[in-house]
């Protein structure tokens, strides 16, 4: 059994068509591991997340870009499981459920141990304004640049090249699914996990740990909504164009438009709706859209 | 337009059946609105959260009741809106985007301003063992002794209650919906979101507030998959039993399994599948599910 699954009894009920009573089954089931993912900066601890197990190492890195810790390679020194301590201190057996990431030169560390949170709660005024600016993170990529041109016939085929990639999603029903695409529509990385946010961080940490950012030239497609955390993810790592299968947010539609990013939502084979950069969707041979 | 909801303007591209050439059209459209909110105990910033405007009272009170902070309508004195500050410390405009929520007697106030986040992270070995007790929050409330009984065909049919009642989703598409119901199936109370944990946080604000806790003899209807941590909300306001459209996880079983709660997955109108406590769930006239 893969990491990323795991077994319980299910008792399915179900109702035939115009049948009075209904059948029961009693089997084994197969579902989408869940697990508590302790991360850690230089040895000290910086935030849990719950996760799918798999791709952890690309996960931490991805997070770390995310927050605006690092966003190269070198930045990153190295990444390793660590053992867990009882309420006794003493060491424990390695769980992999704690990794420890030891920064390298050039990553902006986080001031404290809680700086994730307190990069959030301790900006005054972060809710007392209605401005953007005062929400997103800064990052050391300009996507607004990007020349990317995509077909919007191929980007309208991309949710399906990435469910049928999607293994875990085949035995679980459960998981979420992010793939980094070409132009072209070239799968480069597919990620999967119980988190809609884990599997975009899976991706972006996949391409840092392999010296590719920023993803110019890139295209993310998601298998569920774009909320306002997902276009700041794909920001920082530095991709255009974010195409999500379900509607986005009114603030993912700000953030995308304020950065200079293309926002794509309603992904469904047959059509798209873009609400931001729609300059680099091209319809038929060349033609960009039309906003008109 | 109702505060849930933001315009912005989209292009769809769509395919006909067969068309060579794709159609587009540009107009105003209804995206649900996101935006953040801090919330504040006693004047102190605790936490910020992306979430759909509407029910913010309803929420911060769910919150609170989900981190374990309040079990209880007068363990919480009042809940206000307050003006932000700007960069200088000057007092801004209300943006309706700050709550204070004044604690009562009985609270359980979090240690420290980041208390929501240490009483995770600082848990030693949280994440080095395998232990549910280590992951999940201490609740008030035992729902193992619950005795509600629900019809296996009335439950199979609450997804389809809570979809007519979505008044955002109808005209968004983009939001996740909770929905409490009695054991006969009649509606309660049901809340939308952009986040699927806030729709719960507002269901179980609501109830909090009309001083309804624990929750006993109810089922928790939402739109999405089951994870550890709607288990736990479920759990902390003494909901016996938690219903999804999709599938659970892992820790969401695991959880479900060791507080004596009921949890159902793939409620989908024809069928369900029963992950734990199966003898709550009936088929047909008052017979239970047997577990072969």
């Amino acid at each position: 059994m893969a990491t990323g699954m795991a077994r319980h009894r299910v008792t399915r009920v179900r109702w035939g068509d115009g049948a009075v009573a209904a059948t029961t089954s009693t089997r084994e089931d197969v579902v989408a591991r869940e697990e508590p993912l302790e991360i850690r900066i230089d040895g000290t601890s910086w935030s849990v997340t719950m996760r799918t197990p798999g791709d952890d190492f690309d996960l931490v890195a991805g997070f770390l870009v995310s927050e605006g810790v690092i966003a190269a390679r070198d930045e990153l020194a190295s990444l390793r499981y660590c053992a867990g301590f009882d309420e006794f201190g003493r060491r424990e057996e390695n769980t992999y459920n704690v990794i420890d990431a030891i920064l390298g030169p050039g990553a902006v560390p986080p001031s404290d141990a809680h700086a994730r949170h307190s990069t959030t709660t301790s900006a005054c005024g972060i809710c007392g304004t209605t401005s953007i600016e005062a929400v997103s993170k800064q990052s050391r990529f300009d996507v607004a640049g990007d020349g990317i041109r995509v077909d919007a016939d191929v980007l309208a085929g991309l949710p399906d090249v990435l469910r049928k990639s999607q293994a875990l999603f085949d035995r679980t029903g459960g998981v979420h699914a992010a793939g980094l695409f070409t132009a072209e529509g070239e799968l480069l990385c597919l990620r999967e996990d119980v988190g809609r946010h884990n599997a975009v961080d899976k991706i972006v940490g996949w391409a840092v740990r392999e010296d590719r950012l920023p993803l110019s030239g890139t295209v993310l497609q998601v298998s569920g909504r774009a909320s306002f955390e997902l276009v700041q993810k794909a920001r920082l790592a530095g991709i255009p164009i974010l195409a999500a299968v379900s509607a986005p947010s009114s603030l993912a539609v700000d953030l995308a438009a304020a950065s200079g990013m293309t926002l794509v939502g309603f992904s469904r084979g047959q059509s798209l709706a873009i609400y931001t950069g729609a300059d680099r969707i091209e319809v038929g041979r060349g033609a960009p859209v039309e906003v008109g």
